[in-house]
C-alpha cells in the first residue's frame, strides 16, 4: 500500500523552526524545532530528524523552506533576488538541495540598493510579502507600503505586485538590547504602567529625539516615581515612534496605503503609532502570510516541473 | 612625630575608583580600585581598605568624592542640586559622612527639568564642569556649551558660570551594546577600516536616520565586502553624528562656543564630528577637570569650616 502524498512547508528563522505538513493544499500537521541561531547539530541533521516522523506516514514529495534556512549558517547559502522583483523572479531564484532523497527548495532572500545607501537585504520577510499578495490580491494593484515589524523591521514598497525596494529598521533588536542589557528599565521593579509608558514614548518619538530621549526611561523612575514597566513601555513607544518618523520622512509625500504584516500584539502597537499620525492601516497575520508565500512558491515549482 | 597633613580626592564611578592623595595642593600619590558597579564588599569597607596604606604615612583631614559614590548603591545616596546652579550652590549641597574618624564629603549630582521633558540627572560630570570653570576662567563669561562625551553624554549650557540646564544622550552605552551584543559588527572578522567606517557613519548620521541606518553596518559587510572593523567605526560615527544632530537641533540658533571635556581619544572623535558641521571646539582633559572640581569643592569646604 503506497503512502499518501504530501509536501512540507517550513519557516526556519533565527529563533525557531516551524514545519507544516500539507496535503491537497491543507495543513494536516505541524512541528516546531530549534532556530538556525541555536542548533544542537548541523542543520541538515536537524531537518532529517524533524521530518522522520512524517516520512513514516506520508510520501513527502518536496520540502519548501524560507528564512534563515538560506543563510550562511543554514542548510545552504541561498541567493538574494534583486529588486525590483516579482513572484516569478523570486521563485525562479530558488536554491535546490536534497534531504534523504527528497528535494528541498530554499526560498531566495531579496536584496536592493536604495538611493544613496548601502545595499539592504531580507531573508524570510519576502515570503510573507509574496504570501500577502496571494492572500490579498488587491495589494497587487497600484502602489502599496507593506510594513513587517520585528527584530529587523522591513518597509517594502510594492507596485503592481512587484517589490520595488525596501528599507530595514533595527527597531526590535535594539528594543530587546535596551530592555534586557541596559540599566534603563531596572531602577524601579514594579511591572505596571506599560501602556501609559508606551503612549508617553510614542509622543516623545514624534519629536526628533532618540539618543536624547532614551535616558528619560531611567530618569523618570529616579525622579518622577515611574515604574520599570512604564520605562519598558516608554522604550517600546519611543522606538516605534522613531521608526515611523524616520520611515515616513524617507517616503515623504508618498500616499501609498499601508498594510502591517506580523504577529497581532506587535502589529497593534504599530497600528497605534500610525493612528497617532492619522494614518489608517490594514493588518495581515504574519504566520498566515508566510504559509501562503510558501504555498505560492510550491505552486510555482509544481508548474515548473509538470510534464 | 606627627604625620604630614593631606586630603584625599576621589572620582568613584560605575566602573572604577580613582583616589588622589593631595598635599599642599599637589597630587603626591594615586590609587585605583573597583567601580561602584562591581564591588566585592560594601562600599564603606572598600573605601577603608583603599585608604589604609595612606593612613600609615599621612594624617588625612578629609576625603572628598564625586560620581556614583553618591548613588543609591554607593556610600550614601547624595542629593541632586537643582539647576540653575553655580559652584557655591553645588558645594553647599554636599553629603557628609565619616570613615574611621575622617570626614567624607560626597559631591551632589545635578538635576534639571527641561521644557517639555522628564527630569534629567548627572552624577560626576558636574564636578568636571565646575573643575573646567576653575581651570579655564574664560568659560565663566557669557554663554558656553560644555559637551562631556561618555557612557551617558551630557550637554550643559553654562551662563556666567552657572549651569542653566543640561541634556543626556545615551550614546556611549548604546554604542557598547551594539558593538558587543548585536550581530552588526560580526559578519566579517577583519579589524581594519575603522577610520573609513567612522567617516561613513558620520556622513550617514548627518542625515535624519538612526534606526534606519544601523543595519547598514551588517549589510555593508554582507554585500560590499566591508570589514567588521569598518562596521564598528561606522556605528561610532553614526551614533556620534546623530548625537550632534539631535543636540544641535535642540539648541537651534544657539551660537555658544563649544568646549569638549573628556578623554582625548573620544574627545577627538567628537571634534571630528563638530568639524564636519563647521563648528570649532576647545577641548579639556576630563581627569584634569575632575581633579580641579574636587579641589574647588575642597577649597569651599575649607573656607566654610575655617574658624
Amino acid at each position: 500500500m503506497s503512502l499518501p502524498a504530501a509536501t512540507v512547508h517550513g519557516d526556519w528563522g533565527s529563533t525557531r523552526l516551524r514545519l507544516f505538513l500539507v496535503r491537497n493544499g491543507t495543513v494536516v500537521d505541524r512541528r516546531s524545532g530549534p532556530g538556525i541561531g541555536a542548533l544542537p547539530k548541523p542543520p541538515a541533521s536537524v531537518l532529517d530528524a524533524e521530518l522522520a516522523p512524517w516520512r513514516v506516514t506520508h510520501a513527502i514529495g518536496r520540502v519548501t523552506l524560507c528564512g534563515m534556512a538560506g543563510s550562511r549558517n543554514g542548510l545552504a547559502e541561498a541567493r538574494y533576488a534583486d529588486c525590483p522583483c516579482d513572484e516569478a523572479g523570486w521563485a525562479a531564484s530558488c536554491t535546490r538541495l536534497e534531504s534523504a532523497g527528497t528535494p528541498v527548495m530554499i526560498a531566495p532572500g531579496l536584496a536592493c540598493t536604495n538611493r544613496n545607501r548601502a545595499p539592504d537585504v531580507m531573508r524570510g520577510e519576502e515570503t510573507q510579502i509574496f504570501g500577502a499578495l496571494a492572500r490579498a490580491p488587491a495589494l497587487a494593484h497600484g502602489r502599496q507600503m507593506l510594513v513587517l515589524p520585528g527584530t529587523h523591521s522591513k518597509w517594502a514598497e510594492i507596485e503592481g505586485g512587484t517589490v520595488r525596494r525596501f528599507h530595514t529598521f533595527f527597531t526590535g533588536e535594539l528594543f530587546a538590547l535596551l530592555r534586557d542589557r541596559s540599566a534603563l528599565t531596572t531602577a524601579d521593579p514594579r511591572p505596571e504602567g506599560a501602556d501609559e509608558g508606551f503612549s508617553a514614548g510614542l509622543a516623545r518619538g514624534g519629536q526628533n529625539l532618540l539618543l536624547g530621549a532614551l535616558f528619560e526611561a531611567r530618569s523618570a523612575q529616579l525622579r518622577l516615581g515611574r515604574s520599570g514597566g512604564w520605562a519598558t513601555g516608554f522604550l517600546s513607544g519611543l522606538l516605534i515612534g522613531r521608526e515611523l518618523g524616520e520611515a515616513l520622512a524617507l517616503h515623504d509625500g508618498d500616499p501609498s496605503p499601508v498594510t502591517i504584516i506580523g504577529a497581532s500584539a506587535l502589529s497593534c502597537l504599530y497600528a497605534q503609532a500610525f493612528a497617532a499620525r492619522d494614518v489608517n492601516v490594514a493588518m495581515l497575520d504574519g504566520d498566515d502570510c508566510a504559509l501562503a508565500g510558501l504555498a505560492a512558491l510550491d505552486r510555482y515549482l509544481t508548474q515548473e516541473t509538470a510534464p
